[in-house]
């Protein structure tokens, strides 16, 4: 496996294997790696002929200095398992490359993709992940990248950013990979103990609820939102940062749930935001997703 | 010489000449060509195998629909000079294209670049220049582009972007070319009978009384500044915007003039906005423009 810790070398690499008749599967990663990022690098696998992972903890999408602060950071495991997983490349790079003195050049997406959900409580953030993942397609020139599922606001940025900027790269989605328990897999449930772990259960458990009242007839958002409240809140510890129904025709909050809709929410285990969402009609979302 | 009215036949038309070995150079415009345009083309022609030039008045750079619905549109003549000038390829996209329905990222350009000069008149303008480049940019993915340097804080803004999104693009600046009698070229210049024409002259000839000023010593900005007043409210329907003594270190507004300053200026003729600027040391802009 290849490591790449300059913009420079990245192209240079990509474009040597472009040139020799290659193409590129690219997967963003902030470290801490999971089974959730190993299933999208054996998506990436069969996406193209190579693969390259990135690990970079990046600060303008932390609207909390304390949360980058806390972020986990496993490198060495990381490369370990990259290797391990066929990985062809691994770049790496550095905040003083990424964002040198007097960088001020971001990507900003208006409208319903950022004014609900998580950028209420986190702004600054989707325009951190846009900016950070164009700098990354630019240095790596993929053909393909994959996201995961799970962080669903993000992905629906990053295909609407592709799509708007012209970007010649194909977005693919690998569906949210969950923990025996129901978990969904995420580097942060690494800070959560047992007792924390056990009450984080609470998200998918209403999650689920809510999706099966809908199976059996109950469209009120509101009411779906109640069985993810009913759930956390029975829990000492746990805040609810959001639930709502959205739609993904348009991404917009519906009132009345239908087959296009998911069901989303955050919240906090003693200060630990976890977030997860089902899709009510219980099917894989399409990919790309709806714009 | 090519004609290419979508995106996917302008990137397919630019990597088969990638793939046969040859760098191309990018020269976006508006239309309305002048000889300031086609200078640019010269200098494209001189940096690299192939030409690409792009007409494309864009929507999102007006913060003024009159001024849109006002801008000169002269396709027939445009193609016909880029043809005879040895352009290689024309690149004519359509608004439906390149902002379809529900579009919504922008590029944001923050701090010292867009705090001034044209950026206070023209709110969003910068934003619309900086997403609609960067567009150009991904579909024609150029080795070099080339701007004009009378429209400073644009070129200063798309270097600047360039930079900080690791596009694989050099950036050249072309020089301001003058009509005879001293008015910088302008697409604009179209709009102003021979009695406006006769008062936007105050423009050039109060930043030339500025700079001499500077070569007899004077440094004290709001005194080079008035040379432009002096010159421009002489004149009944002459209105100014702005004049500002600007470093293009940091591009900040300076108090006191140096070498490293740039002596700008924006006015409006029975409405028709014209902007210029002098380099107060009377040379070239180095290229790349400082950042």
């Amino acid at each position: 496996m290849d490591e790449l810790t300059t913009i420079g070398a990245m192209r240079t690499w990509s474009r040597a294997q472009r040139a020799a008749g290659r193409t590129i599967a690219f997967v963003p990663t902030m470290g801490a790696l999971h089974e959730g990022h190993l299933s999208l690098v054996r998506q990436a696998r069969a996406a193209a002929d190579r693969v390259v992972v990135s690990i970079y903890v990046n600060p303008t999408q932390f609207d909390n200095p304390d949360d980058l602060a806390k972020y986990p950071q496993t490198l060495a495991e990381d490369q370990a398992k990259l290797a391990a997983a066929g990985v062809d490349a691994v770049f790496l790079p550095t905040t003083e490359q990424m964002y040198p003195n007097g960088y001020c050049t971001f990507i900003e997406i208006v409208g319903p993709l950022t004014d609900k959900l998580c950028a209420i409580a986190r702004p600054g953030h989707f325009r951190g992940v846009a900016t950070v993942v164009i700098k990354l397609f630019h240095a790596v020139e993929p053909d393909v990248a994959v996201f995961g599922q799970k962080d669903l606001q993000q992905v629906m940025i990053v295909n609407r950013m592709v799509n708007d900027l012209d970007l010649p790269i194909r977005v693919l989605v690998g569906p949210t990979m969950r923990e025996a328990d129901g978990l969904a897999m995420s580097s942060r449930n690494r800070r959560l103990d047992a007792g924390m772990r056990e009450r984080a259960l609470s998200l998918p458990r209403g999650l689920e609820r809510a999706r099966l009242a809908y199976g059996q007839g109950l469209s009120d958002a509101m009411k779906l939102c109640e069985a993810v409240y009913d759930e956390c809140l029975q829990h000492e510890g746990v805040e609810v940062d959001y639930v709502e129904v959205v739609s993904l025709k348009g991404f917009t909050t519906a009132e009345t749930a239908d087959d296009a809709c998911v069901l989303a929410a955050a919240i906090l285990v003693d200060g630990v935001r976890l977030i997860d969402h089902v899709a009510l009609a219980g099917t894989v979302l399409p990919v790309p997703l709806d714009d």
